[in-house]
């Protein structure tokens, strides 16, 4: 009887969503779920919504729910860390901090809750201190990890703590939406990304077995302009149902460098004059400026909180749960991963794990999102190519570089390398204001903690 | 009878120092020295300037001059080229360009002449010309690159053409100027350094065995701002005797990453913020602000006629030249890696070469400065220890970065590629800018064939 933990059980839609995909799987049968928040309230809530799922489709899982994570963790055999520390609330007053430091914004990512406020320290942390945790009472668990960063987070605890990690996204998944865009049938389309989380690249797209890149170019020839033009770029809730997996910003990143950004990479990770100001972010993202301008992200903070008000109403509804959330297995490979390790079923997923050569040119400690073959026998990379020099040198080695920043500054507490780091963002015109914006994060409240650690 | 080609010989200073290097040689006895430049005029004083120290001390060797490098060439078995094509003069009225265009002291790298011209063009160029030749007319010779850019251009032979060669630089010596500042005995002071030409650290550096890094923490704390406001950091030919190894902008690299910065490192790897202007360099780098102001440097220039005369006077003078320029051996590499190699002695140097695994977490292809063994069965780099991660984080991936787009852009003629490295550049506003001064820096005359090259 396998025992599966979710931390961070009180983002319920998330909560459902696993469950879903868990009583899809037969290998699983018979297996514990512990959910776990501090939030009572919360927790509560989205192990009724569980509950209440399975008992309408009469699956045979047991469902738990703790505020204790160490009972939660004890004897497990997976730990999926979908673990959000301290809510959007300071992360906002960050980015506000920031702007008036001159950072458009705010600092750290251009995705915009992806460190979840200065250096990541609360998301490595706790990352940390479950990986400690896991080390004491499941050692030989794994831990899934999928709150961002998945990059820092994940790849401190693999190269730093040496932990049994991997980080998990469903970011790939955007060539299938630039198949969409392309007219083509997603389920005939096969690609490969490779990069870091949230730094990806299509280095092979492929429609009924044959290169497909080229009907990318003759779209980029042919119809982009009129596509630009269109409502269904330029709507309003753009932050809905991102179309810019084929924007201005993704066609020049691609012209830049060579290979298509796909999923937030597009904006993450495209280069830093995309990004000046909301006119820069009009230009290369659309109407709004895309899913991270202040319009777009503040629309997404808001549905978010409809998104779980419409779920807990589930509970006071009557209507069966399996009405509204249909029996269908979702896009999340965390299921999937337990899946092919247990059902010992050869699977072919797109996770973060350390190199180990498979990305030529890159450290073989450092995180990378590759192709992996899951199994019994564990989660075994895929060998890929190369990158293109111009995409190698130019995003790739600086966005690790960034990367190593952040988690070496948290390793050694040394403030003065996140002050260093920000030396590195174009928008940086002196050390002192650098500084100064590093100090005054620090400073505040919430933070108090890391002002403690960044000495 | 081993044949020694000299390419660029017209530059009489170093062909003298060469030549001393040489009789003092057992090895190289009876050994031909080809002399090779296009100015006729100057390689005839250069030629007739070592024709008259060999016969006043009466070495045997014999010295030729040619205007054809490939009469020169032919079963040549060591090749030294110290070749800048074109002179100062497109240099200087480049660097006007781009200041023109916002880019204060010209682009591409802070240290004045590096790489000679947008791109590096010329420089990479004529060392391309030369390996072709050689691998027709002397395919088992030995290049020794010692023009600039020494990174780019080598490591352009080695990566992309795979020729037999090496890089050589005098600027590792630099820690015996820290010795010499800190008040000890240079004879008695080891020193370690590595990294990429004008891009090396100090990793290790003793004083009669002993760990000297506690002395250069010491001075910093007792004596650093007593030296600064002394005459001799301030001298006013700061450019002659470069005082800068203990600057306060060595010192504040040396907190930043870690290691001491060595020769030119200390201003070329030194962070962007040394050098927004004037001002910034003459607090970083003491009154004229160093070595690569435009007093400093113009200066220099300046000297480096007068020197030239001075040579050229010699041959009127008609005292005895060893009086002058007595015999001993210089502080250049060239003569004692093929003093090694014939003698079979093993020698310690410090030289560039692919990498190969001995600097940790580099490319094995990328070219790098490092402690090499050298004797009859040629250069072998040795094993160094990995670099603090701050340093290999925001100096040395991100200056390899560099390195790769310029040499990627040359071998792709992709003009674009040139305008991305300019966007790396902190100066940088809007890609327009960028744009614009490199197409205006390739427009000029002196240009035309690079502007073809660079589509």
């Amino acid at each position: 009887m396998k025992k599966i933990v979710l931390l961070g059980a009180g983002s319920t839609a998330f909560t459902l969503e696993l469950v879903r995909d868990l009583v899809l799987t037969k290998a699983l049968e018979g297996c514990r779920v512990c959910l776990v928040d501090i939030d009572e309230k919360r927790l509560k809530d989205a192990a009724a919504v569980a509950e209440l799922y399975r008992a309408e489709i009469e699956a045979e899982i047991g469902i738990e729910a703790h505020t204790d994570r160490r009972i939660a963790l004890e004897g497990a055999d997976y730990v999926i860390c979908a673990v959000k520390i301290g809510g959007y609330g300071p992360l906002e007053k960050e980015r506000k901090i920031a702007e008036e430091h001159g950072y458009y914004r705010g600092i750290g990512d251009r995705v915009s809750c992806y460190y979840g406020g200065v250096g990541a320290y609360w998301q490595i942390r706790f990352v940390e201190e479950v990986v400690r945790d896991m080390k004491e009472l499941c050692p030989d668990a794994l831990l899934i990890q999928t709150s961002n960063p998945v990059f820092e987070a994940t790849g401190y605890a693999t190269k730093y703590l040496h932990a049994n990690a991997v980080g998990v996204c469903h970011g790939h998944w955007g060539y299938k939406e630039i198949a969409r865009i392309l007219g083509l049938d997603p389920e005939k389309v096969t690609g490969e990304v490779m990069g870091f989380n949230h730094c990806v690249y299509l280095t092979d797209f492929r429609y009924e077995g044959k290169d497909a890149y080229p009907l990318i170019d003759r779209w980029i020839e042919e119809k982009s302009e009129a596509y630009w033009k269109s409502p269904q770029y330029n709507t309003l809730n753009s932050f809905h149902k991102c179309p810019d997996a084929l924007s201005p910003g993704a066609v020049d990143a691609y012209r830049q460098y060579g290979l298509m950004p796909i999923g937030d990479a597009v904006r993450s990770t495209s280069p830093w004059w995309h990004h000046t100001d909301m006119a820069a972010k009009e230009k290369w993202y659309g109407t709004n400026g895309g899913f991270d301008s202040e319009i777009c992200w503040n629309a997404y903070l808001a549905q978010k909180d409809e998104q779980r008000e419409a779920i807990g109403n589930i509970l006071r509804d009557g209507t069966p749960i399996v009405e509204k959330y249909p029996l269908r297995r979702s896009n999340e490979q965390h299921i999937r991963i337990i899946d092919a390790m247990e059902s010992d079923c050869y699977t072919r997923l797109t996770l973060n794990i350390p190199n180990k050569g498979c990305i030529p040119g890159l450290p073989e400690d450092i995180l990378v999102e590759i192709p992996a073959m899951v199994s019994a026998r564990g989660i075994q990379g895929i060998r890929m190519p190369a990158f293109p020099p111009k995409l190698m040198n130019n995003v790739i080695l600086p966005r690790m570089c960034r990367a190593n920043n952040i988690m070496e500054a948290y390793h050694t507490g040394d403030r003065s390398l996140l002050v260093l780091e920000l030396m590195n963002d174009h928008r940086t015109r002196s050390y002192e204001q650098a500084k100064a914006l590093i100090d005054e994060l620090l400073a505040q409240e919430w933070n108090r903690d890391a002002a403690e650690h960044y000495r």
